[in-house]
């Protein structure tokens, strides 16, 4: 019985999320800003691995970043020391997700308007924030090879919805079994299209890739802004 | 108001969850068998945790598993596998935890009644986990230390319902930065009684300290069902 309750709820969250996240989408594209939604599971890296690339583009870029957690305000902390741009923490009340909704209350209370580059930086799970498109333009995830080969088979969902995924963590491969090849094959044979960039948010190594790569998506949606 | 109506479900999910809880512990503890439930996130290690300590007992105790995955029977095969002993998977299509009316479910199709240590590997998530009481005796939860010191600040209901706090990865300690003493500051503040062991499930180190509480807690559950 009360299993039957929860997946009707969800449907109908679903279906108006999706309209919602439309709209978020909608706003963004009009005003030429680029909006990433970056997911992955706990300790896999975002909060690093992101504060070094908006560290490698806030010259060029006019950057924001939204970060949700479930009580602390740490990560967007952690960024706005690293990185001093303008971060903004949600708090979402012990949720394993933030859904478009929710992304369209923060936009209300951020200035978002003269952002080249918008980052939401998701909870830590690779579950339930895959379910809920955020309305962002794309979705990039981490995957740290400290987690093992087979994510892909054991977390579909996720590695279906990303459009990047950057494998971190990749200065410690000495520690781990981790396969690069089997790891690109799980992926493509879930999303053919995902593009995979191995990094080490820590050293560095790989992340000019992904910056080009946000740089092209920049221009991509200015020039759809006729901006 | 779509919010509001997840959390009235949810409440009254709740409610009835534990009461399933009390149900389950009340017939392991009757029939003596040791119950835990093992949760973290994604790829912090349980599958080979649980494989390694289950070799350790599977001589001295008759040990079952039961594994929850979104979709594969990867786990549960890992661990028939590596310890041959008789491994049960349950597929929860899509939900980010088990709740102990799944349990009780998963139970009518496992011959556990000859168990002395029943094992639930739950799945890979810091999140919703936690928030389902499963029935089981222990709750035993595994923190890589490649996920970073900060993990309890950030998913503090994980680590306030953890009876045990498996710290693994231990071999790995050089490429990262961990701080154990701070770690366990952290938990303590959460969860004052809660026993951390530091582990590395693949070289074996402090697998032994896991193992006999282990065997002092099946030793006490018997002595509960008189056995």
């Amino acid at each position: 019985m009360s299993e039957l309750k929860i997946i009707k709820v969800e449907e109908s969250i679903f279906a108006h999320n999706d309209l919602a996240a439309v709209e978020n989408r909608a706003k963004m594209t009009e005003n030429g800003t680029f909006f990433i939604n970056v997911m992955s599971g706990p300790g896999s890296g975002k909060t690093t691995t992101l504060s070094a690339l908006i560290n490698m583009l806030k010259d060029e870029y006019k950057i924001g970043e939204m970060d949700v957690d479930i009580k602390t305000s740490l990560d967007a902390q952690k960024v706005a020391d690293a990185t001093g741009i303008e971060s903004m923490q949600i708090n979402n009340g012990g949720l394993c997700h933030i859904d478009a909704d929710m992304t369209a209350r923060a936009l209300e209370h951020y200035d978002w308007k003269d952002l080249d580059l918008l980052i939401l930086e998701n909870i830590g799970n690779m579950v339930c924030p895959a379910e809920f498109d955020t309305g962002a333009h794309k979705n990039v995830m981490l995957w740290s090879i400290t987690e093992g080969t087979d994510k892909p088979l054991k977390y579909p969902l996720m590695f279906t919805v990303s459009d990047v995924i950057l494998i971190n963590k990749i200065d410690a491969i000495d520690y781990f079994d981790f396969d690069f090849d089997l790891a690109e094959q799980h992926v493509h044979k879930l999303n053919p299209a995902a593009k995979i960039f191995p990094i080490s948010a820590k050293t560095g190594e790989g992340l000019d890739k992904v910056a080009d790569w946000i740089r092209e998506e920049i221009a991509a949606v200015k020039a759809k802004a006729g901006k």
